[in-house]
């Protein structure tokens, strides 16, 4: 076996597939069974922890597929699993997407049963898209619902990113970061995606450096000479003291430029409110104190409900993994076959048929009232929130938004959202989601004729 | 902003780097600071669901880092930054790591505080590495320490990888298969990892599939011809009901070829028993049972232990994600500058200084008794888990084991841990983890240096 890269490249997308797809689509190809199918992506439940998940990275996701194609190698890599008969490969070779999507914008607020989005394509096309998208999109989702919560908890102060390093892999560690800018946080750490997705780069010294200098002291001056206005980190042999250090330092030398200090041990609200207390004797009241070191939603909210004296924080490990809710239960399921509804019924997991819209209605001051999932042909009430991001094969034009855009509409909809899903807490009332009486009736007519499918055995053994 | 690529590239791999860590390669570079630093990879405690860490990428990064080089493109995205001397950025454009490092061989054992990898450098060289190192193995450790224990609970029968949809982005998809194989797992649904990482891939069929075709049997009837010995999925309307219509097509066609039915909701224990009995009945006691859905290690302890037929298991989100320990505190630590031991004491997170060496001690049967953590110099009892794998910034011939042994020296690895590590339940005794006289005496020497490293202070105010 040769060693393989050490990347995952853009030219291996088509064959990061579950081998089943593949299968199922020479199935189909075989048949002859090429009729136009309707897939759904949506959750069934939410998370423990979560009121609402902040849909991302279903727009986006079109991009990829736009430009998925099976090149030679990954063609190579097919046959030699000797599962695909040459007529299919042929028709692999030539695959390329040629549906339609529908999905929410990015930084949707959105609840169970509600598509992410909605592809509609020739069923093979369709089938072959599951774990890509699938994959694609619960990263995004994931890490932009459990960033907006610190969000929310931190009420206006700067968050900041410092997670790459628990994040899982790279490319988690590289678009996570497009997610936490749509969910509202102020900076990241990470260069390569900061630049790229454009939220600011930020972050000063860690204890390595001042352990590796002569002592403390020596390695706040380096830095205050070569950043001005950086931020030191106080807490490598003991926090007041250094602080202490500091405020003496800066006494006697007025030109010296210090932004703030970084706390990143011990009881954060205590040692917020004695380096506070140290800074402001000396005058030093414009030096803000950051926090950081195990953070969360959790402690940024009680550290703010107390009143610390703290200004902006650093998060890492909570918003990296999502780590009490490190997976939404994405199902992407098939709703429609050549017109007509499909669902299953297995225990626990009945889906509901049909392509849909989601309605979301508002009250008089905008905020969010009642969803209503209806089908997609159905007009509704309120706001439809699936728009068309591809048709033909081709984005829609203008249908993504530029991603600053994609801020400040997220920022709007979490802003509407009831009070109860903006709590950390859990809701003690679900918002509320109506299914259409047209969408119940396909869901029972569809029930009813299921139960015809198995027929064979019913009457050939009971 | 131009709009970024799809995916994060190799050549992208310099700039995944925390800012800070620049910051500080700048501020040595720039003070002459070239001495040799040593950086220790390790945790402080494991994960509250975990008797073990299965160690796992900690050699593997070495070929990253052997080939990381700074581009034109990284310089232009630092320069823009505008944080970086001229000087600063040619050093980074002659950037290559000349550093050694040793490590833990893929699919090791790991306890808190030993290391995982130690890295030798200039310090600025090892500092810059930092993160994008602990991201690679964090990825690899975390997800081969929760798939391992799925293999320890199944007890011999083969667990298959059907995670990648929910794993957190493509890297992990993609690099987690490589973990889940050194793990034990006996295959993927994931095309492009099990052909790169040489695990059998697998899969058959999902339930669109049963929806889109005319009938159940239309589906079952259209797999048998295409793909002989194939596992049916028999939940996607009644379970019994299709495994009955299985049982009678199979009895008037003795010559369809099927391999399997696969179980993907429901009690699965119960299921299993009564799709046994028919199957059983029907004379097809050479049809397996695969169960997936939902599935975590507890449940495959519990119907392997309540003696379920089942003769293999499908794991998705549990593996996917971790999802009860999705991160380890993996710390990246200063231990040592120009031959003097460094450490940090912040509250809760005092450090080990000293480069150091894990001896593992076995019984007379090979079952593991105790490890020493000692001073790299040091000699001691056992075997030296650290190995050189880097040295003057190349990699050690030989020091990675192919992906196959690495497989065949984690199975034994695991198979040599005490009882109480093996087990699902929290172990009653942790694995005794020892330090080295020697260690412990220069932990306090350091402790007691670093005392004096405030001195200005408590001189100047108290």
């Amino acid at each position: 076996m040769a060693e393989p890269s050490l990347m995952l490249k853009e030219q291996d997308l088509p064959l990061l597939v579950d081998l089943y797809e593949l299968a199922m689509a020479q199935a189909y190809w075989r048949s002859g069974m090429d009729g136009e199918a309707v897939f759904s992506l949506f959750f069934r439940k939410l998370p423990e922890h979560r009121n609402f998940i902040l849909a991302c990275g279903q727009q986006q996701v079109a991009r990829v597929i736009e430009s998925l194609r099976f090149t030679d190698e990954n063609i190579r890599r097919l046959e030699a699993l000797d599962r695909f008969e040459p007529g299919f490969l042929d028709w692999l070779r030539q695959w390329r997407f040629t549906g339609s999507i529908r999905a929410l914008p990015e930084g949707t607020p959105v609840f169970p049963q509600e598509p992410l989005l909605e592809i509609t394509a020739p069923v093979a096309q369709a089938q072959i898209l599951e774990s890509l998208v699938m994959n694609y999109v619960h990263l995004e989702s994931t890490l932009a619902s459990k960033a907006v919560r610190h969000v929310l908890a931190a009420n206006g102060r700067p968050v900041v990113d410092f997670g790459m390093r628990r994040m899982h892999g790279l490319d988690s560690a590289w678009r996570g970061v497009r997610a936490y800018r749509v969910a509202g946080l102020a900076g990241t750490s990470n260069i390569q995606a900061g630049t790229d997705f454009g939220l600011p780069v930020k972050g000063t010294m860690a204890h390595s450096f001042v352990q590796a200098c002569e002592d403390e002291m020596a390695a706040f001056r380096m830095y205050a000479e070569l950043y001005p206005g950086t931020t030191l980190l106080v807490d490598t042999y003991d926090t007041r003291g250094a602080v202490r250090n500091i405020a003496r330092w800066l006494r006697e030398n007025p030109d010296v430029d210090i932004g703030g200090i970084r706390l990143d041990s011990g009881d954060l609200g205590e040692e917020a409110r004695d380096c506070r207390q140290i800074l402001d004797e000396a005058g030093l009241d414009h030096i803000r104190i950051m926090a950081s070191g195990g953070l969360d939603e959790y402690q940024i909210d009680s550290l703010v409900a107390a009143g610390a004296p703290i200004d902006g924080f650093g998060v890492g490990t909570a918003i990296g993994v999502a780590n009490d809710a490190p997976a939404i239960e994405l199902a992407y399921k098939l709703t429609a076959y050549q017109g007509e509804p499909r669902m299953k019924k297995s225990t626990g997991k009945r889906s509901w048929p049909c392509p849909k819209q989601v309605f979301r209605q508002f009250d008089g001051s905008g905020r969010m009232q009642r969803d209503l999932i209806a089908e997609a042909s159905e007009e509704g009430e309120g706001t439809p929130l699936l728009q068309p991001v591809m048709r033909d094969g081709h984005l829609v034009e203008g249908a993504i938004a530029p991603l600053e855009d994609q801020v400040d509409y997220a920022r709007d909809a979490v802003a509407a959202l009831p009070d109860q899903q903006k709590q950390l807490a859990p809701a003690a009332q679900a918002y509320p989601v109506n299914f259409s009486k047209s969408l119940e009736q396909k869901q029972a007519q569809t029930l009813e004729r299921i139960a015809h499918l198995q027929e064979w055995n019913y009457r050939g053994q009971d």
